[in-house]
């Protein structure tokens, strides 16, 4: 039926992807399909999604960077409510884009969805004063094989938005932070 | 890995069932697994979902009660935000309870997912101010063949919650409604 618009290679990134879903509005609300198998083939992703995640989290929490090391995931995410900086960084050791990030504004209203190939690190930070994320796998969690980065790793350098204080690039004063538990002071937007 | 809670033949009817899946909670808010493909074959369950469904409504929508004629579709759907009242109808010719109805709150708080398979009618009422409802369906849609059948059929004789007014069981007064755009009164809960 073709209901999706697909920006393809967003940030010069081969294979990621901003994927915006049809709204059909009227008296009683919206309806909308979030995931349409045939419409993603025409489109050029053949992916066989084998889990769905949903998270809740408040303000200036930071889930990520995460990543599988033997069990790559690709994912296709998305806020329910509420708004997150959604980052993906291309950890794909023969990419010519290899280290470098992507970031994305997701949020209930914009309802953009994020296509994330396998052998890239993910991760989002919440915007909101709560944000519910929706996520789907394209394999099982590995709990074993998890591999996390820092969120401000000088070498990346993520432009995560309204954050305050020390950060970014001031890397020295508390050193980084990897990983769980991670919550920043934003600064109003 | 074994995430679900899962209520078989419920309201005694084969195939009908409720999921609850595990809610990890912590500081940052919750992560759950709204959908694990391994974990629904364990409890029996192989199905091929294809396509995701969101809606959003009002207070008082209803929307159903729906199925596809020649393209039947398996349904787990659930609540993201707010609470509705779900109901299949069961209109499986050979099965041994057609024309039984069985309805339960799906709330986002509760996180119940109920698993509606192929030759039911399907369809919600939204019991609070909004709620946005989140579906997977094993075949995609096929507009020309959709059926619909009265939320209030006297014959099937679903008790939908908190409806006032000549409701339910005065099939006289206004005639039976099909299918869209019905919105009924409710009265508070
Ligand atoms: C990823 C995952 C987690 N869990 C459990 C383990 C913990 O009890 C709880 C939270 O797990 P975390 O790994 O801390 O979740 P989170 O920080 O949200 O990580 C996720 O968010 C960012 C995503 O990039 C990443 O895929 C995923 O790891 O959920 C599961 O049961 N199944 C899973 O698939
Ligand atoms: C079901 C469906 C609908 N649409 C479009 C058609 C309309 O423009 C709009 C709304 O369609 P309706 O059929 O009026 O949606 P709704 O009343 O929400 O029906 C649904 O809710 C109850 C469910 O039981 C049923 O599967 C489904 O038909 O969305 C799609 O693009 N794809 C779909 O799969």
């Amino acid at each position: 039926m073709g209901q999706i618009k697909v920006e393809k290679n967003v940030g010069g990134i081969e294979g990621l992807a901003v994927i915006t879903p049809t709204v059909h509005g009227d008296d009683r609300g919206y309806f909308m399909e979030t995931y349409n198998e045939n419409d993603m083939k025409e489109a050029g992703f053949d992916i066989n999604f084998v889990q769905d995640n949903q998270s809740s989290s408040t303000k200036g929490v930071l889930r990520g960077l995460h990543f599988q090391k033997h069990f790559p995931q690709c994912k296709l995410v998305r806020a329910v409510r509420g708004d997150v900086f959604d980052v993906a960084v291309d950890l794909r050791s023969d990419s010519k884009t290899y280290g470098k990030w992507y970031g994305v504004e997701l949020t209930a209203e914009n309802k953009k969805q994020f296509l994330i190939p396998e052998g890239f690190a993910h991760g989002f930070l919440v915007l909101s004063d709560e944000a519910e994320f929706c996520y789907k796998v394209n394999d099982f969690w590995h709990p074993n094989d998890e591999g996390g980065m820092a969120w401000n790793d000088p070498e990346i350098g993520i432009k995560w938005p309204h954050v305050t204080g020390s950060y970014p690039g001031n890397a020295d004063a508390s050193g980084y932070a990897l990983d769980d538990g991670t919550k920043l002071t934003l600064s109003d937007r």
